[in-house]
C-alpha cells in the first residue's frame, strides 16, 4: 500500500481526524478523488470515515469504487502474516 | 438489513464460524452468490470472512459487489444512532 498523494491511510486515530484530512484533500488541495486504504481493524474505522465524509461534509462525494484483499505482513520474528485490507475510492461530481 | 435465504450476518462470534456458514451456503445449498454483512465493529470481520473463503475455501468465488452504507438505530433510550454497515456480495463462476 503506497501512499500516494491523494491517499489517506486510517489507522487507530479517531475518525475525525482522517475525515479532515480527506475532507482537506477534496476541499483545499482541490483533488477529484482522494482514496482511503485501510488494514486490520481500522477497515471499520475506514467506512466510517467514508459515510461521515458523504453524509457530513461533502454531499456530492459518491463512493466510486470500493476493493478488498489480502496483503501478506512479516512480523518481527520472521513469521509471515495475513491481513485483510480495504481500499475505498471517493469521488467528487 | 433483512436476513435473505443466502446471507451470512457477521457479528462477534470467531471468523471462522461465518467462513464456514458461507462455505455452506455455497457447497451444501447450492447457491451461486452469498451475501455478507455486517456493522459497525464487525465490519473488519466481514471483509477478513471474503478474504478467508476466496483464498483459503472457494478459489472461483470472486467479489461481485461491496456496497457500504449507514443505517439509523434507536438505542434503548430512544437515541438514535448512526453506525456503518458493509455488504459483500459474493459469487461462484
Amino acid at each position: 500500500m503506497a501512499q500516494e498523494d491523494n491517499a489517506v491511510l486510517v489507522g487507530n486515530k479517531p475518525a475525525m481526524s482522517y475525515v479532515l484530512a480527506v475532507v482537506t484533500q477534496f476541499n483545499e488541495k482541490g483533488n477529484k478523488e482522494v482514496v482511503i486504504k485501510a488494514r486490520g481493524k481500522a477497515i471499520s474505522r475506514a467506512v466510517d470515515v467514508a459515510e461521515i465524509v458523504r453524509n457530513r461534509f461533502i454531499p456530492d462525494v459518491k463512493v466510486k469504487d470500493i476493493s478488498i484483499a489480502t496483503d501478506t505482513l512479516k512480523s518481527e520474528n520472521g513469521q509471515e502474516v495475513n491481513v485483510s485490507s480495504i481500499t475505498i475510492v471517493l469521488a467528487k461530481e
